[in-house]
């Protein structure tokens, strides 16, 4: 169970013809507790889709009763047209469960521009039908219908002292900074009003989705809320909530990770030693983006090299001459020369570790992404056809 | 002919066993003209390379009788011992010409980390070797020796009226802003002071290396370096010589671009409507580094829905709903919407041109980049084997 672990909410996911393999594509979870608080947050990316400009508006006021999820085409650059289905969506959700179409948030994922009139058609008998589908067991099929090139749909639970938040998630590729290609909906039967939601959710994605960038690029669509029942009866600490969800985000951020498009390699970048949390972010993900390193992680080449190269183009505080690199367990570079023998590496898990220590500060920060591949250049440049 | 082309200098290329392959792998280029006025720009990689430090030290008199130039390691990241090396090779140099040490630039390309006194002895036994072997016709075997993917020599002449300006450039991979894995060395035979090549060579970059971005990553050893002769007796008028110097970039930064590494397309992305220079550039760059959209070229796919999503992560002046989008010749998006249909567009040239209208100002900029291919992951992941 994901999204339906919570006590309060049921789900559903259906087929709707949307993707042409026939597989499940319109998901919805709907909030029936006694409170409906909910907070979310978008995409940073300025070109914005439909979906996300609606769900803008529907969180203003901290109320969500239900949220439907399209696969199959992200409703993004389609126009007035493309921002009238995704309202039309809100509005059919709404008469099915007699609540206001202004507390329902649609979410959709799929290829930029696609959005005509058959899209709109199977969205909405597809929303309709998730209507009838809902089903307090329903979160897997919820998750596997938000899969787009996922492999498998992710789900996760935490508990807490008399409550839970689960959630599920979507994102294969275009994880990037700043939320990207991901949809995510986390449910809690907590009693946590929608600024308390708030702060638990922001708080969790900076150190979780804000620090998984598989491939640099950002999503128009990403989107991660959070819903709150309250149907445990109980008012957790704010403390041990931001961590629950924090752990749950971290849990859902990590199973991304293992299923980026074409990835041979899950790579964790810690970087230590840093002057402040910016720098440290900083310095992460320019070894996270930089396509020479991951491409020799790729040829389990632990090249040290392209690590200083790629650290150096950064204004983070420190020495390029004082900096340490240690590559599973091996400590390869040591202030700024070459220390222990590439040849001690073994990069053939795949797991790989690359620590940086900048020797200026305390703080620390780990940034996930994964290597960049032959299957990751073919299935985004096969993906559209 | 290239940096033999101006009258008043010589240049060799020779083996020195640097290159596992035999090739030549040490160049000398040398001025014995009536001037030795020169410019030169680096990497703005905050990891520069043993040579770069030391060029930089040479160049600040505006005086540089020689340029040494080795490919089979960069002398990046390899201690003091590194640096001494360096030194070495300009001492070498200098003593073979009868110059001084502190007029002599050196240049190295490879791979980070190699330093060691192998490397140092063949480097210093090539200098001297290139010194014995320099000629008024060795233009060819220099840009031979500075090679290392790149699958030919890159050499280019701008004529001016009674003087000449030439180049020879290498750099087949991490080709990227502030110059990247690139060693250029240009000569003239033009009268013109170091301050005034300085100032030639700065406008020229800046809108040629500058703005090709093949694959985002840049290097610790860019290095390019403008020497003149005077021979010609010729002081041309500076915005007669900045043009030519500027023609001759933009000739070695197309012949760098139609190399660059496992490459299928050659990308022209071209920004009008800018508000600014700055807004221009950024918006090509963001575009130019988005393996999505880069991978989708690779697989002949004018996925225009991948370009708004990656210069909606720019800071640039533009509504991303009021942009037209043109690939080769075709508008696919139109204020933010789909426009002609993605299957006019025919991707299968070599060259392919993005026309990106902001619609804010009057600016435009070009940045050339390359698609992402299976070659560059696998020459990439395999470069150091």
């Amino acid at each position: 169970m994901s999204v339906t672990a919570a006590a309060g909410f049921e789900a559903s996911g259906v087929v709707a013809g949307l993707k042409s393999s026939g597989a499940p594509d319109v998901a919805l979870v709907v909030n029936r507790g006694r409170s409906t608080a909910a907070a979310a947050v978008f995409t940073s990316n300025r070109a914005k889709a439909n979906p996300v400009l609606w769900s803008q508006q529907v969180i203003a006021d901290g109320r969500v009763d239900a949220v439907v999820l399209n696969s199959g085409g992200a409703n993004c650059f389609t126009g007035a047209f493309g921002f009238q289905t995704t309202h039309s969506t809100a509005e059919t959700v709404a008469a099915a469960l007699g609540v206001s179409a202004t507390d329902v948030l649609v979410c959709s994922t799929g290829l930029i521009g696609v959005g005509d009139q058959t899209f709109r058609d199977k969205v909405l008998s597809g929303s309709t039908a998730a209507a009838d589908a809902l089903s307090v067991d329903g979160g897997l099929d919820a998750a596997t219908a938000i899969m787009t090139t996922d492999t498998k749909p992710k789900q996760a639970v935490v508990s807490g002292d008399g409550w839970v938040v689960g959630g599920m998630a979507k994102g294969a590729g275009m994880l990037a900074p700043g939320l990207a290609t991901m949809l995510v909906v986390l449910t809690t039967d907590a009693d946590v009003d929608a600024s308390g939601l708030d702060s638990a959710l922001r708080e969790a994605t900076r150190v979780t989705f804000d620090r998984l960038d598989s491939d640099g690029c950002m999503s128009t669509n990403d989107t991660v809320v959070l819903l709150a029942s309250a149907e445990s009866g109980v008012a957790p600490p704010a403390g041990d909530f931001a961590a629950a969800v924090t752990a749950l985000c971290a849990d859902l951020a990590e199973q991304l990770q293992a299923d980026a498009e074409g990835a041979s390699h899950d790579i964790r970048i810690e970087i230590v030693g840093a002057a402040s949390d910016d720098d440290a972010v900083e310095v992460g993900r320019s070894i996270a983006r930089n396509n020479l390193f991951k491409a020799a992680v790729f040829g389990n080449d632990p090249n040290w090299g392209r690590v200083l190269a790629a650290i150096g183009t950064t204004s983070a505080e420190f020495d390029p001459y004082d900096v340490d690199v240690t590559i599973n367990g091996v400590r390869v570079c040591h202030a700024g020369a070459p220390d222990r023998p590439s040849d001690d590496v073994d990069l053939t898990p795949r797991a790989v570790h690359v620590l940086v220590d900048l020797k200026t500060g305390p703080v620390e920060a780990t940034i996930l992404t994964n290597d960049l591949t032959h299957d990751y250049v073919h299935e985004n440049s096969a993906y559209s056809s």
